[in-house]
């Protein structure tokens, strides 16, 4: 019996030198064509119970203009400003008056203390009706014929320099994750396993007919087996790249000069696919950083030494070498060690360390704490023109969480969290809330969760005393921009 | 508390293009003017209760020339002959007569049932006194002074392509782990945190003054801690690697034409270091091959692909691509992918997967079903001229187990076996094996490890019956060499 589960924005950004092999489908939402930030095309109609999602495509030119706020929070100009307030610091949720956010979702946020101009993150919720790209008869099917399928989607992304990358990914990650789910309609609601081929020219109606799909059973004995759930894994994985991609492409027409890291929650088939940071209760994540990332990233420094250029060295030093300490021999470990050694020091280890410093101060490149995310295909080493990039990838993990698998009741929840949360409030503490929060309401009053995203906002916010924002123990509550969902694990069952 | 502690053998081997640097010490086992085979320098005197060791290195020369077994067989020819019977296959343990192995661990053998000429496991177990390559005062310590350490070890090495590669190993993989253990004497016998640097000149008189390592006050504050065990850890995984590179000089002296996997048990101050493959009952390792280590190997792929040779493709399909099938799109997964998706087949597609097929049938490159592992530096691709090696890594993975953690009863064993206990026996099976046969000694008798090293070797190599070796179940039993320590956990106290 799952009690809580809680987890947090996800570090993520692209692996390697070179960009690997995408699939590329025909109506992929990245044309280079269609005028900056504007969905790819029009979206589809949602079915009934649709929350009230992010920016409308009309909304989107208005909007890259101007700061923004998601558009489920129904602000006013007047409601705008006030959410813009750093001094008031006032936390922002849906209206009551409004239509519920699907599941009774909560959500609330708050803006930072003056750290930047605007909130740099940014939230989406949606229920995305994803048509299958072709019917099985070779005609294009009816959206009213009810065949597609629909998914949930929660998304919080955190933004860094800027939030225009979070604001992009906010309005587009679930029409990526859409169109890269277009070719599994069919499959996904067919308990045979997955063909192995599709038909090469998708959409097309000539080509559509099943008889074109080859089976497994006209394969090789050898063949692997390929789950429906790993398709659905794939294709947010490629979403994820599609979507970082596009901002490469689209950046100068979006001003999206920083990037973001992106928590998302994808509700499918009875199965909740989660793009997460690591969490104690049930841990649905974990996070990514240059401590925790640190093989992946020396790794691709030792293969790839051009990417260094000169000026860093892959090795890890407890701290950086000193030219004094030339012929000296100092603790090291490489790419393959977890463990410590002693080495001689060169003349190249005097080279600034790929990865340096520890918790919150750990860094790569000496530049970023954060080893994965989208966006930031600008960002460059302090005062040198070595790209950052390889080494952020936007590859997310995604895990699955079953949630049929499972009885739940209305007290088990899904607290997702930007660092403004989590900096601050530890694992307990939002299970204490959770705890008090839930018990003060009926466990019938869909109120409750919005009433829970808001205490755990305002128990991270703290209040002003002593010239900044302090938590009851004294201690310095966040100036970060701080939201949270919470996602009531004992309704989907109604929306599946 | 801990009841049973299972573990098998590690599949080990060198990572990327170029070899990582390493730390090169004045005496390392590895000089290439040294004889072939022979141990780099005479051992140290063992403490009272040192076990009987493998081969000492007045018997290398001829040990080379022909078949050997682990010395603390203590085999007479004609014991060697009978060893050597694939048709009988008579399970070999120590004598009871002997002097016991240390802590005294159980141990049994048997030969194949025709697989190979001779048996290809080799076996380990040692006390080893590792003496400080220097003492504060800058003289030389005599052993005799009893300053140095003594670290308890094991190791199972499970050959393939022939048995030099693991006699070879099973001779001076400690031999290794030693030398890399001398800079640590003293580091490791001081509760203070290890200090950052060393002397530039080991072992010379002038420079061993405490008074030149750096110590950690007088760092930077940002300065990453390095614990004592991490440094164990460092030494173990250079030793490895140390040993690889051994065997690629010297592989034409020994005659090395294959490799092995190896399984290591360091004890040293009151901790164990394994080197493992997985179990479940308290899983200490886990198996290395090319389904778990798949993104690693095809990472490398990506980022080199010039060790594809253009005859590989990184990317994995569930079966082989059939040339009728490009335009199609067909499942794939890259190095960064956990799930699958559709990709429109590609010429280059074309080529075999550097990764493919499933459980016991899955191969890397078409040719070798592990991905870690001493030696093999001859293994080509079948029919090419393309190196497996930089595939396949040397490097093993380590975890440490505290020893003094748990109150050991005398019941609780670590069980270390090779490929032919593990590929016909269960982790419930050994369990239950376990509480057989030693419920069936007094908790005081040091014989029931034999014993039970005995049963699991019987149990997995079964009887002769229907043309085959058979279990009691009627299927078959393990054709392959069988090779098993039990050591008990509940002894060390007395000899740390």
């Amino acid at each position: 019996m799952l009690n809580r589960v809680r987890s947090a924005v996800a570090h993520l950004v692209s692996s390697g030198g070179a960009p690997p092999p995408r699939p590329k489908s025909p109506d992929l939402p990245n044309s280079t064509s269609a005028p900056p930030a504007a969905p790819p095309q029009a979206p589809r109609s949602p079915p009934a119970r649709a929350g009230s999602g992010s920016a409308a495509p009309a909304k989107t030119v208005e909007a890259r203009a101007s700061f923004s706020r998601p558009t489920f929070l129904q602000l006013s100009p007047g409601g705008l400003r006030r959410a813009d307030d750093h001094a008031g610091r006032a936390v922002q949720s849906p209206p009551d008056t409004g239509r519920r956010l699907p599941w009774s979702t909560g959500y609330a946020e708050v803006i930072n203390a003056g750290k930047s101009r605007h909130n740099e993150d940014q939230a989406c919720c949606e229920v995305v009706y994803v048509e299958g790209r072709r019917s099985v008869s070779g005609a294009p099917r009816e959206p009213s014929q009810g065949q597609g399928l629909c998914f949930y989607y929660w998304g919080l992304f955190d933004g860094h320099a800027g939030g225009r990358a979070a604001e992009m990914a906010s309005r587009l990650l679930h029409r990526h994750i859409r169109e890269q789910l277009k070719d599994l309609v069919e499959i996904l609601q067919d308990p045979s396993p997955p063909p192995l081929c599709l038909p090469s020219t998708p959409g097309a109606p000539g080509s559509s007919d099943s008889s074109h799909l080859v089976g497994p059973q006209s394969c090789w004995s050898s063949q692997k087996e390929v789950t429906h759930e790993s398709l659905v894994v794939g294709a947010i994985e490629n979403a994820f790249q599609l979507m970082d991609e596009q901002m490469a492409r689209e950046r100068r027409g979006h001003q999206v000069e920083g990037g973001c890291c992106a928590l998302v929650v994808v509700y499918l088939l009875g199965k909740v696919a989660i793009i997460v940071r690591n969490g104690e209760i049930i841990p649905m994540s974990r996070e990514f950083t240059p401590e925790t990332e640190r093989q992946r990233l020396q790794t691709l420094g030792f293969l790839k030494p051009e990417l260094l250029g000169g000026e860093f060295t892959h090795l890890e030093f407890p701290r950086r070498v000193q030219p004094k300490e030339l012929g000296q021999r100092m603790l090291y470990r490489d790419q393959n060690m977890t463990g410590w050694a002693y080495k001689k020091i060169e003349l190249e280890d005097l080279r600034f360390p790929l990865v340096c410093g520890e918790g919150k101060k750990a860094r790569m490149m000496a530049t970023i704490g954060v080893t994965r995310g989208l966006g930031d295909h600008n960002l460059r080493v302090c005062s040198s023109t070595l790209p950052i990039k390889p080494f952020l990838s936007s590859f997310p993990e995604v895990r699955v969480y079953d949630l049929t698998q499972y009885e739940h009741c209305p007290d088990d929840v899904l607290v997702l969290g930007t660092d403004g949360l989590w900096d601050v409030t530890s694992d307990c503490e939002v299970a204490a809330t959770v705890d008090r929060v839930l018990s003060a309401y009926e466990p019938n009053d869909p109120s409750r969760y919005t009433a829970l995203a808001q205490a755990l906002v305002l128990g991270a916010r703290g209040t002003p005393r002593d010239r900044g924002w302090r938590l009851p123990n004294n201690k310095l509550g966040s100036g970060d921009d701080i939201s949270v969902f919470v996602i009531p694990l004992g309704g989907p069952g109604s929306y599946s």
